[in-house]
């Protein structure tokens, strides 16, 4: 039991290295600040199918595919996919993965299942089950919007406090060797409830899982949060990034200023009318595929510890009147 | 690479062990052939909630906590949970285990999620990264009913081919050493899409890919379906149960006689009105719990295949004219 750190962290005896990734987003997306990252803008929202389902079915199936090819392999290489999304029963990845005849684990961590794909790839590999494998995530604006909310011709007001989908896919190639920075530590979340009823402000509802998870890694881990050159969450958005600030300051040890958030990366809060920032499980996972990525690639920073967040609330959770329970899985990324 | 054998199997160094289980189900699956090996029978369809979400949530909770008592673990000695149902966004689970303070894997697989986290939770115990994991799903008719398919109000019809969908969990307490049957070998499906469309007709949907897991776990270790006391799939029921009979019988080498379904096993077809068969999470969960789990115990049998099988599909994919992808993940269990 030496690879375990205390009471949630792995810490890999030969960490496996992320050797290729892509990211495929909208059109929305891609005139943000991260527009330079990504490697293919779409600006059909259709992705050229008819229904908004089949749309995000189509992106994830692009970013698979260029994922496999900017890592020169074959999809017959790859022992293992790790793969999940936020429609109802994950059928966007179901769909966009269904021909591809890899081995098939999908999960669900709402908009935190890249940090669980990647945490479970890399377990995979280390564990000596797989040489090659595949995180992937998405998410879809319009998608999730008449799923989660109204439909789109409804034109339903947004709150102040309220998140933008990303429209979204990022997927990464993780290997037993190769070229590129190296996954040397997980830490998996507990599920964390602290009793956020707003559906409306996820930000709020997912921080206290970010505190918990990144306070399980510092403490197991020994490292402080200066360690790192950046910490990343998914998805908490401007409210969830200031809310997680608070809780470190509060607690005495504060994050450093390299603490950012995927959801305030993708767009310019400023410019696109997005309210809160970003989310969904295609923020982090593009985020990550390209901005984070190339950043590694250009030595812009060599520590980054990702740690994508997921409410896990449904739509009939609210409408009972149920909290929104949040989880955290941290990645450290090392190079 | 010594732990993977063929394309799609792994081989467990020194096998994780099954040392607790439970099954928590439904009046209907109390009142079937199984009755007397499930540990809790609920005749309150709500388990003390007020809807059929929570009373699936609080079905499973009491599902997890039997399993940890049964085991004398407390649930914080678990290193994690692989947890999963059929509810959108997993509501089931996520509720179920919010509070337990537990590491948390979020699954979707549909009806195979107790193969899929079975085979994750064996993977991490072998792979050295968890001593003590807790495999658990759950279904519940009445959620699933008005989720898939009607409003119980509304009192819609049932084609022929229709199943049951099963009320009731089953947990696993899966650790590295202890007394019970251990987790030799696991064979991780891909999705196989057979181009079946009708949503009321799962198992014909799911035979192909338990066709095509199966034959991989035959081919991968070089055994014969004769090896096994017992091949069961997970939720094929009648009609599925009898396709995959036929996809062996016209490949050459037949399923032997111990070949059975979940769906199959847990309701009495003549009495029960169930039409094809039970399914659903709970299905093979809640069955492998109790009755197969109570079958090594009494040296019933010594060696068994367990390959749950899911339906990738949701009310939206079928509505938008989709196929049906299904999948399936066999765990060989042994004493």
């Amino acid at each position: 039991m030496t690879k375990r750190l205390g009471s949630q962290t792995i810490k890999f005896d030969i960490p496996p290295v992320v050797t290729a990734s892509a990211a495929v987003v909208g059109d929305k997306e891609g005139a943000g600040p991260l527009k330079s990252f990504f490697d293919y803008i779409s600006y059909d929202p259709y992705f050229g199918e008819k229904t908004w389902e089949k749309a995000e079915s189509a992106m994830q199936k692009q970013c698979f595919f260029l994922a496999c090819d900017k890592g020169a392999i074959s999809p017959s290489d790859l022992d293992y996919i790790f793969a999940g999304d936020l429609l109802n029963q994950c059928m966007g990845s179901s769909f966009a993965l269904k021909d591809c005849g890899v081995p098939y684990f999908g999960l669900y961590g709402a908009c935190s299942t890249m940090g669980e794909s990647m945490s479970l790839a890399a377990m995979a590999i280390d564990g000596g089950f797989a040489s090659k494998c595949c995180a992937i995530t998405s998410s879809h604006f319009c998608s999730s919007e008449r799923q989660y909310r109204f439909p789109l011709e409804y034109g339903g007001q947004r709150t102040p406090t309220s998140q933008w989908t990303v429209t979204g896919s990022g997927a990464l190639i993780i290997q037993a060797s190769g070229v590129g920075p190296s996954i040397t530590h997980i830490t998996t979340g507990a599920i964390v409830d602290a009793g956020i009823i707003d559906a409306n402000n996820m930000g709020a509802a997912m921080a206290p899982s970010a505190y918990a998870t990144l306070k399980a890694h510092f403490d197991d881990t020994g490292r402080d949060p200066d360690y790192y050159d950046m910490i990343v969450t998914g998805d908490l958005g401007a409210i969830g990034h200031d809310i997680l600030e608070d809780l470190f300051r509060k607690s005495g040890s504060p994050l450093n200023t390299f603490y950012t958030d995927c959801g305030v990366l993708i767009f310019d809060r400023e410019k696109q009318d997005v309210h809160a920032g970003g989310s969904g499980c295609g923020c982090s996972a593009s985020v990550f595929a390209s901005y984070i990525m190339r950043g590694f690639a250009e030595n812009n920073w060599k520590k980054v510890l990702f740690a994508p967040t997921g409410a896990l609330l449904s739509p009939t959770s609210s409408q009972q009147g149920d909290s929104i329970p949040g989880i955290c899985h941290a990645v450290a990324v090392e190079v």
